[in-house]
């Protein structure tokens, strides 16, 4: 049968979710504690890798399983063979041909902010301190110039090599907090750094450093340069993952 | 001149705030700091030790300095000393009869509880796990016994040896959040795990495991088995101390 399994992590201590020879990566934590779980090697597919430092509430994970752990308890199971920044949150049965990465309809991150004049250590672990607040209206204004199909070749790392650079952003949603805020983009899928591009480059719309005219310039030819700098992996968290 | 310092740290990795033989404490760090900036040794007072894994948002440190630092700019030259867990978060100067612990008026501390059937990564650094919400009209009514002036012995962890477990409790406030609470104390000073003790009485409270005649018994006769057991420090943050 195939399994489906939610996860969350603190992504501080990880090379990422996805296997790599230097670190330890959330994947590799995982399937040895399914091994531990089930007696079995299990390859385990997830929706898509988090870079290192990325933390996430709903990661989704599946992979094929025979075995006697019901599938509804196969979550708590895992959870004592984990580390404490990686928790297994739920898990189902799925239909054969459910692919964690494949079968993925829309994916939400958010990228977090808070406000203060030094950083706080008790806010930021997740999130990145900001010392003045920027105009949230202009934010709003110019992420609606990235909702919908566009080519994103510029809102990618450089060493980036996909095929096709076009996705669809669903909504990007500007979350206001007491003391901060949070830009909150659903998507079809994201390029490598994709989000934390587009963060780093509305915030400095915000800062009036950047312009609707520069996104727009981007979209039209791709260029980089056109953008701002990719922002720390700390404040983005991989939401949700929808099916 | 007698500098008043505000820090925030995260105390997950700490010993707690006091130097101590075993372990790396938040004072031993601070007060490294302080000697790089100024090429001195010198001694800082607390309002209070927090105890190993508790947070502080806002301790207040007082020591005597002469010297080229401007008062209101002391923190600024302390943060690039410090570990990200620390931060100096302001300074000034204070009356020469100023000293962070005796003159304290009151302290206000936090105990945080969140909802979920799993320990959640991104939570739990902060704040504790229930699975289920506690009747929080219960807590709040038999957290009214506790404000005033009362003798707390019951309250403190049995090791403790103090001349008067006599303490006022300024206000109990039960601070509903979308996921969970806080209970916030504010009292003239505090026992030994008093508040840890608190919190976890309040609780049993919420699920009925205690009732209202446990806690009354407990301020009558100040025996601990009355009680129930010290919650983990870290949920516990020292929000403010006021002078």
């Amino acid at each position: 049968m195939i399994i489906k399994l939610i996860i969350s992590y603190d992504g501080t201590n990880y090379c990422g979710y996805q296997k790599q020879k230097n670190g330890v990566s959330v994947q590799e934590v995982l399937e040895q504690a399914i091994e531990k779980a089930t007696g079995k090697i299990i390859s385990t597919t997830a929706s898509g890798r988090t870079d290192a430092g990325v933390h996430a509430e709903g990661q989704v994970v599946s992979f094929s399983y025979e075995g006697s752990i019901p599938p509804e308890r196969f979550y708590l199971a895992l959870n004592p063979l984990l580390p404490s920044d990686i928790r297994a949150v739920d898990s189902c049965i799925e239909k054969e041909d459910f692919n964690a990465r494949k079968s993925a309809k829309k994916k939400t991150y958010s990228y977090s902010f808070y406000y203060s004049g030094v950083e706080l250590p008790l806010k930021d672990r997740y999130a990145l301190c900001l010392e003045k607040e920027p105009n949230l209206a202009k934010i709003k204004e110019c992420a609606k110039l990235l909702e919908g199909e566009h080519d994103f070749k510029a809102f990618c790392a450089t060493k980036s090599s996909v095929k096709s650079t076009t996705r669809t952003i669903y909504s990007i949603k500007i979350e206001e907090k007491t003391d901060g805020f949070s830009i909150n983009v659903s998507g079809s899928g994201f390029l490598y750094n994709m989000v934390r591009i587009i963060a780093g480059t509305l915030l400095d719309v915000g800062y009036e450093k950047k312009t609707k005219e520069d996104i727009l310039l981007a979209l039209k030819d791709g260029k980089r340069e056109h953008l701002s700098k990719t922002l720390p992996a700390k404040a983005l968290t991989l939401k949700q993952v929808e099916y």
